[in-house]
Order: structure tokens, then sequence, then C-alpha cells
């Protein structure tokens, strides 16, 4: 048996190697070179590290799958590439985005591209039956993850978003492409619809999970380890779950007042970041949301031993456990 | 049996009804709205009749594609829209285009679930076998019309266009999904792969012909039956079939520097175009191109009647030879 390390580098090389081959099928020099430039991003492959686990739980073959996880990593980036158009970001992971490299016709036809050619490496390997099943998945995953965009934009305007509503949105716009992950390899490694529904489930609660942690890591993290300026969100006037929870639980004058200037000015300044992090501490809502978040890793965890109790959803579960100690 | 216009006729009310269905989809009140703006614009539907058509040629029942027609007009108004952003383009069909009437985002984000939302259209009603057939021709032609649109925007900057490279391009950008539209429609009719290989080659050369017919309508349409002001190709600088067979062919010291000038300025003015459309008469280049669409379209005919000689195969010639004589 490999270590948890040892597999996650192996998924890696393989996810970057297809995606490398996958560079053929651009024909025109500058698109080439955007994607060439966009694969190198030195992004983490996570969508296609929990897919081959996925599979591998059922298979025990851990790279049985590359090629759908191959697909998701691109569908991922296809949706990060047209995201930084609309939010206008010069930056991602450090390094210049798409669009702000070149232009904004190169990024969209890029995204585009890798849109078509992820459909297409999908399907590669894959039984009629299950290349339906994976398309239906897939296709979802994509509509789901463009309707979650559309209310986050939706909500940039609107100070009433309740928290049902705010979940709703990053189940679309976060989760959905992890729960694609987790059923595709699901459905590579041919689990039953039972098995399937569950998966769906886990990647669900991860990705509800994930946002949150970043929602909190906004406002506790360390700025050198997490690469993102602490507070961005609240400077940025985001309604995180912190804003929103922070809105229905106030009660003191001062703390609604505090509320009150960062909706009406969408957002506030650098140095009043200390003043709302004081305010979600004292409205006990720093615990509620890491006690939230411990809850979901740990029915995610429950949830991938009960569809299998093996060395692959060990490895799994190993290494899902490193990220939720992101907010200790 | 029904009358060429109320067979046509009756695909679009199907047509248009399928897509109004589709817009349960859309959740958010901007794209909802942008969507139904978007589907009542009166496109001609070409593409869905095709595919009617051509799975009535297998099946005598022209409704039973209606949802892959749907899928494949959603594909090409998806084309439309993030390539009216690309070419900053305030009209189209004389109605404002999504990008100019909402903003850049609300069409980029539109474009892309428009996408997803015909990719899960496309396989209703479908086989596991004939669902991954299908789909892997709709991909093929996504990847092939965002291909298109890179040679295009590539050949902008260059003045050294070959017909050939002229070809490949309009081929990818025009051709395939009008290919797509009628190897799909076989597919739904159950046509063996030499009956789909046939349909493809005629798609294809349809498309070619649709295309040379713009160049030429370009500079001898008439404005008020096509919409377009006379010339316009000449005065953005496109590089039309006529341009670059012009190069090739002139020889005449005032034929090479109005040529010259064209590619130096990146076009002419609307004085000129008088001048260019006197040059193109004078090399012949009016009855070549004439002379090459209309055998394009008999090609396209005698492959028809080849595949099928029924009813549903003359509506479908009868049909494009309305298209043929729009350059007569």
């Amino acid at each position: 048996m490999k270590t948890k390390k040892q597999i996650t580098d192996n998924i890696i090389k393989e996810i970057n190697r297809n995606l490398i081959q996958i560079e053929d099928f651009v024909n025109t020099p500058k698109l080439k070179e955007a994607y060439s430039y966009l694969i190198s991003n030195g992004g983490k492959r996570f969508r296609p590290i929990m897919t081959s686990l996925s599979c591998a739980m059922f298979t025990n073959d851990y790279l049985h799958a590359i090629n759908q996880g191959a697909a998701i990593e691109l569908l991922h980036n296809f949706t990060l590439v047209h995201d930084d158009i609309m939010d206008k970001s010069p930056l991602r992971r450090g390094k210049e985005t798409i669009h702000h490299k070149w232009d904004d016709t190169t990024a969209i036809l890029l995204g585009d591209l890798i849109l078509g050619l992820s459909c297409k490496r999908l399907k590669i390997g894959l039984e009629p039956m299950q290349g339906m099943q994976a398309m239906n998945v897939f296709n979802s995953g994509l509509v789901e993850v463009c309707d979650g965009q559309g209310f986050d934009l939706d909500f940039e305007n609107r100070s009433d978003i309740t928290l049902s509503e705010y979940e709703m949105m990053i189940e679309k716009k976060t989760g959905s492409l992890i729960k694609v992950s987790f059923v595709i390899g699901g459905i590579v490694g041919n689990a039953n619809n039972e098995e399937l529904e569950k998966l769906a489930k886990v990647g669900n609660e991860l990705g509800k999970a994930f946002q949150l942690q970043d929602d909190l890591l906004d406002i506790i993290g360390n700025q050198d380890e997490f690469g993102k300026k602490t507070g961005k969100d609240i400077i940025e006037g985001k309604k995180t779950y912190l804003i929103i929870k922070a809105k229905e639980k106030a009660s003191k004058i001062e703390h609604i007042e505090l509320l009150n200037k960062f909706f009406k000015n969408s957002g506030l300044s650098e140095n009043e970041v200390p003043e709302i992090k004081k305010l979600f501490e004292e409205l006990g809502i720093i615990d509620e949301i890491k006690a939230l978040i411990f809850e979901k890793f740990e029915m995610v965890f429950k949830s991938i031993k009960e569809i299998r109790d093996n060395e692959y959803s060990e490895v799994l579960v190993d290494l899902l456990n490193d990220y939720k100690t992101r907010v200790v």
C-alpha cells in the first residue's frame, strides 16, 4: 500500500500529463499558449483527486478515472476563467488571470473551448450507459454552477439575503462540482444508485464545509499561509455566512450600526476589519461556524466509511482531515 | 402530405414551444429575462428545421427530433451571444445584443448556462447508444465552432490567408453546426454509419455554400432584402473569399494598389465599395463564386436524394432550393 502522499502525488502527475495531452486539440497559437499557461497554474487538482479516490473505493485502482478527473478539472477551470472576467480579477493564485494577461475575447473563447474538450474527455473509456450517466451528472453540474454564479451576482445587489438562500447559492456555486467529482468517480467505479446518492451527499456537504471555511479564514486566516489578504471579503462587501448570521443576531446598537455601515457602503475599510472581527466574536459566530464546519466534516467522514470501509476510503478521510484542521 | 410551408411552420412552432419550456430551468431574474429576450429574437430556426427533416427522411416523423433541434438551436445561440461580445456587436437581426442590452457578465453567463441546458436537452428520449453518439457529435461541434472562431480571430491580424485556410476556417465556424444538425437528425432516425457520413458531408458543403453566399451577398446583395449594409465586410476589412481570391488573381497595377490599400488599412471606405465590386467583376470572381455556390448546392441535393428519395427528402431539397436562388 502506498502512502497518502504517494497516491495524491501520483494522481496529480497523471492528471497533469492528461491535461498536457489535451493541448494537442487546441489549434490556434494564441489559445494554445493561453491553455498551456492555464494548466500550469499549479492548481491543487483537488477535484480530480476526489474523483480518483471515490472511484478507487470501488475498484481499488486510483488511476482508473483519470480521464474523468481531467474532464472535471477542465470544467472547474472553465468556471474560473469565466468568473475571473465577470469579477474583473487581475490575479488568481498569485498569477495573472487569462483575461488580464491576454484579453476578454481570449478568456471567453478559451473557456468555451476547454468546456467542449472536457465533455469529450469525460466519455473516454466508458460504456454507453456509464457515459450517459456521467454526462448527465456533468451537465447538471455545469448548469448548477452557472445558476450559482447567477445567484451570487444577484445577491450582490441585495442586503436581505437569508441564511437558507446563502446555503442554496454556495451549494450550487461551490458544492456542485465537488459533488460531481465524487459521483462521477462512483459511476466509473460502477457504484450502485444508493452509493451514488451517498456520494452526492458527501460532495455536497464537503462543498459547503469548504465555503464556510473560506468565509471564516477570510477573517481569522493567516495571510502568509492562505495567500489571501485578511478581511478581503469584508472590504469588498461580500455577504458571507458570518455577515448574514451577524445581521440575524445583532441587537446591540454599535453592532447594528457597524453592520448597517457594511451594507450601506458595500463593505468596510481595512482598519474596520478588527472591529467586525470583534463583533463576530462577541456574537459567538466564530465558534458557531467552527462547530458547523466540524460537524459537516464529521458527517462526511462517517458517510464515506459507510459507503466503503477499505484502504482507499481511509486515504480519502485521512486527506480530508488535513483540510478540516485548517480552521483549528 | 403537408406542404413545405406547413411543415416548417409546424417545426418552428414546436421548437419555440420547446425553448420556452427550457425557461423554467433558468432561476435568477436577470438571466430569465435575458433568456426570454434571446429566444424571442425571431431566428429562422434553420438548424432545427434541418435536424427535423433529416430525421424525418428516416422516420417519416418530422417532430421526432424536436428536443435535439432545440438543443442545437441553443448551442447556436450560445455561439452568437459569446461571439457578439468578442466582436463588440451592438445589434443582431436589428435587435440589441445581450451584452449591449445588459452587460458582458450577463452575456457570458447566459451563454454558459444555455450551453449546459442544451447538453441536457439533447439526450431527452434517446437510448444510451444513441445518446452517446449524439453527445459525441454535439461536443465535437462545440469544439470545432470554438476552433473556427479562434482561427477567424487569428486571421484578423494576417494578410496572407490562403483559400484553403479560409475554407478550413469557415468549415469549422459555419459548417460545423449545420453538419451537427444533419447528423444528429440522422442519429435520432437510427441512420446507419454510411448514411451518417453522407449527412455530415451534406451539412459541411451546405455550410460552406452559405458562407460563400454571405460573402457574395455582402457585395451584390440588396440591403433592404438582406437587412445588412452592402459592403460591410469590405469596410470592416474582413478577408472574405472574394478578397482572398482577388489577391491571388490580381495582376493589373490599379487592382493591386486597391487590394494593398484594403490590407494596409484593414478595410476600405464606403465610397470605395463600388470600386472593389468592379475589381471583383473584372477578375471574374463574382461569376466564379456564383458557380461554386451552385455546384455545392447541386452536390447537396444529389447527396440528399442518394440518402433517401422520399417525401421528406423532397421537402428538404425544395426548401434548400429557396436558399440557393438567393444569389441569382
